[in-house]
């Protein structure tokens, strides 16, 4: 059997050292074309770039590997590594990250990694989207490979059941001790906006958005909880968002 | 009982007429504020914007009603509605909109119009995204405005039962004859792109996105076959994207 071709995206852009590590995980098991921003793409979620047109450059920033940086968003990148590099032959897996920062939860959303990830997953292709808990450039990255390492050979290996997308988030514990794996739920959750508002040196207003989570669950199955216990966490994602609960109840509204 | 709230946004921007026709329908039922895009805004999905601050300025274009253009994307709108507008009260009900362009199916996940509608629901601010099948600008409202209005009216009275947040999408037929309303489920759908690559006069290449819609859904209860055959649309939508029936698969790969 050949080795399967495995498509390396991201959303803190090519040079991050999130990507590189997850590159050098999935050299080990498969042909590796890397298409990512050229520029961060944090929190773009599932944007296109309509209004102005993408360039697609290739770089030699990774040994031996055929990599591209791309001018749009990470689901752009999608999207050209689909119809232009790859000619519209089909990856076999497609992996995103690792982002620098938690993307459990409701971040899911906002996320421009697991966005990438999710494009992907459109196309039938299994898709894995890794985040790390921690922000850092200068994390270690030696206990979150380990667990790529793993779960990439799991699902090439035994398929993914049911779904074609997995949010994974990997805990950053202060000794390094991973205590395992576990297949979550999203936990319910939700932002608390704070704007910092500033002045320009013409008196004009201008405005930073900065925010708190809030975990809103007490469940012992969800995401948030299996990091902050120090567990790496799985879920499965859907990107069919009909409320399925909610129909009957609106059949009766008279719309 | 002091009138509603209502908030108003949309992603074609604040000098759109969808979001004219929507502010004068708002305004029948509640204290409209409008907080919206001051550009196109197409296709921006959940995106944040992070990496520049924002500008947010009053602006006097629909009469009598409260209104700010804002730099960012439709998302951001909503936030800085909510943290700075309205400074951290919640609004009664957002609607956004109505978009020029069908957000049926997948299109949910791009739409900045649905994204604005979903972060306000996150809130359990009952939320309404509207779009109109077709794009042009100078399209007749009329007959949408109708459908907004008695929707809009529904659910300020009876409330939206098991869910914050629906997609509505209002067809245009030729005679102008829209057959009535349908609660749908999301078509099962992609997008089949084809870049158009172009070359600047320094001989580098650029590319801009195109694509094609392909309907993968059969079913007559979906939000597509409703459009097609000349009813609106109701998909109630979620935002906890774990997809519950793969997680026993899952548990059993020993991830």
């Amino acid at each position: 059997m050949s080795r399967p071709t495995i498509l390396v995206t991201n959303d803190d852009g090519i040079t991050a050292p999130g990507i590189r590590a997850l590159v050098e995980v999935a050299s080990e098991f498969g042909e590796v074309i890397v298409v990512a921003p050229d520029s961060p793409q944090s929190g773009k979620g599932h944007a296109l770039t309509l209004e102005k047109p993408l360039r697609l450059k290739k770089v030699d920033i990774f040994d031996g590997i055929t990599a591209y940086k791309c001018t749009g968003t990470p689901v752009d990148c999608v999207k050209m590594a689909k119809d232009i590099v790859l000619n519209d032959r089909l990856a076999d897996l497609c992996v995103s990250g690792i982002n620098h920062g938690s993307n459990a939860s409701l971040n899911i959303i906002y996320s421009g990694t697991m966005s990438a990830a999710m494009e992907a997953s459109f196309e039938g292709i299994k898709s894995i989207g890794f985040s790390l808990t921690e922000f850092s450039h200068k994390a270690n990255l030696e206990p979150a490979k380990k667990y790529m390492r793993h779960i990439i050979k799991q699902i090439l290996e035994h398929g993914m059941p049911n779904t074609n997308l997995i949010n994974v988030n990997i805990p950053y514990p202060e000794d390094g001790n991973i205590k395992g794996v576990k297949v979550c739920r999203q936990a319910k959750a939700k932002w608390v906006e704070e704007y910092l508002e500033r002045e320009d040196p013409m008196g004009g207003k201008y405005y930073w958005l900065t925010g708190k989570f809030v975990n809103q669950d007490e469940g012992t199955d969800s995401d948030v909880w299996a990091l902050e216990n120090n567990y790496v966490s799985v879920v499965p994602a859907l990107h069919d968002l009909t409320d399925y609960n909610a129909i009957s109840g609106l059949k009766n509204l008279e719309l």
